[in-house]
């Protein structure tokens, strides 16, 4: 490889992936430094860090990492400069061989290049294409995280290696973000937080990746969906509903047989063994049954945006591996919705699905989000189904309805989808996380699919384009996102238990009861906490649960008709009457407010 | 057969079925004038009328049944007595193979007596157990309804028959009744009223018994799903979510795979081959799914009942014959609960359900029901689980909760399920016609099967008893009664669609989008009709998709803010203020109102 060539690969690596290349190189000469007959692999800089893969006469644990760390220290404040070096390849090959390093073997022979590259620092030797800084000393702060497995070129029959992971980053302030980001994480992991909080079960009795809902997961869900489906319905969709099921042969009409079979549940084949064609099998898209739906009636173009939504739960035969609570799972409920249109309204229709995902969003409080613009890759036409003035069009409509807001995006040039253009909305969560949420995608391709019309004002029949739009994406993933967005903490309204009444002592309860029934009266979602347990420890048990209000009752209470208000933050706002409370919690709930 | 043994036989039928019997035999006779050839197989009474069986020289058309008719009212007028006489088996056989009756013959064959039964009037002699009434002059007013092909036996490798179905009762008013039942029933039909008010649709691409449902039937869901659902939780019950699948070994411990397999969907099958076990199979019950979601905590004797509802659409593999419309589907959504007890809680808790059942049934204006009470049957004991003790008491708790209402019921012994009592609710619709609605059962096994727990105020482990419950039972049979009960004029709070707005001319139509909007933002679902149809048109066509509600807006409307209204039973309320109005319909809904 040329020198211009390397420096060319070099720019793939941003100065701190650099410095973390840098580190890898580093925590290998530590570890070698420890265990002299180390063999060594690779060690890349990866996303908010680093690892190399390391095979060693005995598994590392835990304690072995301060030992590493201090060393690492060490050679830091060495300032060794990274020495680089071409040698030619058979003269790498010889080095290695004699140092007994296998891996680099291997890789040098899997290189076609006549010279390969050395980098040394202190007294660690590597084969490495570079770049890095200039000296040990450029190495910001850093720090060891983990050890896992990893085989050997990630092929399950070749060696298992010990993998180490590190992280470094420019400054101390850098690091202790990044560190607490990582514990704020874990802390909030939604599987965690969806035991603790009862919200979902996953059951060896179900198939993997279908979650089942416990009383508050699914007063979430049903919160989260009445008020999409209101939304929506001021946005002029109608909702429908079709079921769980197909036969094969719908599937092959919408191509999906073809195009995404991997992702399909298996038939179902009984005793009396149906045509392929009419084999059953569950649904993993909504389209082709929404497009039943609208070829049932003859539709005018007057009538036209149909806008059809429905809350349906879709299966998709997603890989085993790659299954993760809520937020991949195979049973997914998408507030899925498809507009006919015809061609002309498809900029004004894009514009009205970008603000119902906006007014979603916001009311949830998700203010950081951007837009990729996925386009078509107009050297390949011949990839794309629809005619170059349809696809300019839509992809100005498209653009244009971005533009228009102000909104962060990036075109992506051949991510569109063969049948159409189409936006993603990537939202950022309250620890920078990205989530891909609402899709809005235009499709040409359904229409001619499953020849749909509708009856223009000439009286003749034309071809309606299509738009696939979600707003969530799926229940269970968006709740996912919510749980690890408010730590489990949710707005008031959509808290699936709003109050905990804490009666004082047993001879409270029939207040608590009062003030309960009140509440309840006025559609607020309350109960009163009767166990033999101590006042304190039930506040905290609510705090926990992060029910957003404690409302302690005793003998003054009682008498004043009102109740002492707790927050889940453990502020105390002190007795209210029980009227005025009752107005507050009403008002929360009523504008959907992110405060208590 | 002994005359007494044949006596006995004919107390099977009631005097109206002695006289339809009689008058098939009249149809006969009436036949064989017409047909000297024809060969007669068998005659018999049944649910509101009677057929016979022919093989005849041609197929009988609509215009064959006057002529025949008349024929049948001669033979009535001529009051020719039944004569009885019974013939030796051999003289028996020698007349009808005499006259060319094979199917007579057949029978006589079959049968083991010595001797057998003939009838005869007038010129007709027929093989026949009777019994009949006295002459032909006792045979009420009559109908001939229509002619269907029959397999002679019902055997499809046996000739096809030509069955000719008639009606008859005591009185004219009764058969005018009958017939304006039939009518009516026809005209109710929901699967007719599904399509015309654009409810539900039915396709091949589908399995078979999957409906799907279009804005209007969603809606209709929806709002049925919506009240229930409020209602529960006002009795305390807690909704959970629990998917459409399981794995085959769930149902192996609740017992379903081996007593109802037959009505389970067939079994997922993909590549990588599962064990029987770990197979994945549509969910036909809820039960297993609430009781891992019950295991999934620990119960204090406290908590108990934990009541734990979803509306869950369940998937059973009915007869493919047996499925119509919306009243017997194969994807069925139960509003199914399930409710985990202490023993002691049983006559509490029934109260409980009853309340609630008779509550919904009260909000539908459904104020005709009875209630089957299922015992077990005492002399078969071993076929029941559970002692003695606990079956005298459970089944006294239910039929004490039943007798306490004074509502009409059945105790029936032996149709307990083997688990436990239980009452089904049988409503009678506007037609009197019977509906399986709410079911009650208890059940003392599955918590056996899956060693239920909760933990007793001793501190010890208990064993709870669990409650299935269903209120309208599944919303595609509750809504078929629905729409055949309203015969599609629902109730203002349940019509899809409460409100058309219909503008006079083109100029009217933003005053008309300005009363759609003002009822909107009232919650009221609304369209406006903007078709180039005249005015009277769009009424006619309004009232025809029952919409309650139809405001006729012009220039007078729009001046004073006011809309004309006019019902779907076409009563003309004039013009009325539009707050007015508003106010009317607000109430009729909140109280959900049977009226307009």
């Amino acid at each position: 490889m040329s020198v211009e060539a390397e420096l060319e690969e070099s720019v793939k690596y941003s100065p701190v992936q650099r410095m973390r290349h840098s580190a890898a190189h580093v925590m290998a000469e530590a570890v070698q430094e420890i265990f002299p007959d180390a063999k060594f692999a690779i060690g890349p800089a990866i996303e908010d860090g680093f690892y190399y893969d390391f095979e060693l006469p005995r598994p590392l644990t835990p304690d072995d990492l301060p030992d590493i760390e201090q060393r690492m220290a060490r050679i830091v404040a060495g300032k060794y400069p990274f020495m680089r070096d071409r040698w030619p390849r058979e003269k790498a090959l010889e080095y290695f061989r004699d140092k007994g390093q296998a891996y680099k073997v291997e890789l040098i022979e899997n290189l076609p290049d006549a010279e390969v590259g050395i980098y040394q620092q202190d007294t660690f030797l590597d084969l490495c294409r570079g770049p890095h800084v200039e000296n040990t000393g450029q190495i910001g702060p850093f720090k060891l995280m983990r050890v896992a497995g990893a085989y050997w070129r990630g092929d399950e029959h070749r060696p298992m290696l010990q993998r180490l992971y590190g992280t470094a980053w420019f400054s101390q302030e850098e690091l202790d973000q990044y560190l607490w980001r990582l514990e704020e994480a874990q802390k909030r992991d939604h599987r965690k937080l969806g035991r603790e909080l009862k919200l979902f079960v996953l059951s060896d009795e179900l198939p993997a990746g279908v979650p089942m809902f416990l009383p508050r997961g699914e007063m979430l869900r049903h919160l989260m969906e009445d008020y999409v489906r209101e939304t929506q319905e001021r946005y002029g969709y109608q909702h429908v509903w079709t079921g769980h099921l197909g036969k094969v042969h719908l599937y092959k009409t919408s191509r999906h047989w073809f195009t995404y079979r991997e992702n399909m549940f298996p038939i179902m084949k009984g005793e009396q063994e149906l045509a392929e064609d009419d084999a059953y099998v569950l649904k993993p898209m909504n389209c082709p049954h929404h497009i039943i739906l609208y070829k049932a009636q003859m539709h005018s173009y007057r009538e036209l945006p149909v806008r059809y939504a429905e809350f349906a739960t879709l299966y998709r035969y997603e890989k085993a591996g790659t299954l993760t609570g809520l937020a991949r799972v195979r049973s997914l409920t998408q507030d899925d919705a498809h507009v006919f249109l015809r061609p002309d309204q498809v900029q004004e229709e894009f514009d009205r699905a970008i603000n119902l995902t906006l007014e979603v969003f916001n009311t949830y409080g998700l203010q950081d989000y951007w837009i990729a613009l996925s386009l078509r890759d107009p050297s390949k036409k011949e990839d794309y189904v629809g005619s170059d003035e349809v696809w300019e069009r839509a992809e100005g409509a498209l653009r244009g309805a971005v533009e228009n807001r102000g909104i962060e995006y990036k075109p992506i040039i051949g991510e569109a989808a063969f049948y159409g253009p189409k936006v993603d909305f990537m939202v950022r969560d309250a620890l920078g996380r990205e989530w891909q949420c609402a899709t809005i995608q235009l499709d040409f391709n359904q229409p001619e699919n499953f020849e749909l019309e509708y009856i223009g004002e000439d009286g003749q029949p034309h071809r309606p384009v299509m738009i696939h739009r979600a707003v969530t994406g799926s229940t269970e993933r968006f709740m996912a996102m919510l749980i690890e967005h408010f730590a489990g903490a949710f707005p008031v309204w959509l808290s699936p238990l709003q109050v905990m009444v804490i009666p004082i002592a047993d001879r409270h309860i029939e207040y608590a009861d009062r003030v309960a029934e009140t509440l309840k009266a006025a559609g607020i979602r309350v109960e009163v906490d009767v166990r033999g347990e101590r006042m304190n420890a039930k506040v905290r048990d609510a705090q926990m649960q992060k029910v957003p209000y404690m409302l302690v009752v005793g003998d003054k209470e009682a008498a004043a008709n009102a109740v002492a208000v707790r927050l889940r933050t453990n502020e105390n706002l002190g007795a209210l009457p029980l009227a005025d409370f009752l107005e507050r919690i009403a008002d929360r709930v009523r504008t959907k407010s992110q405060e208590l």
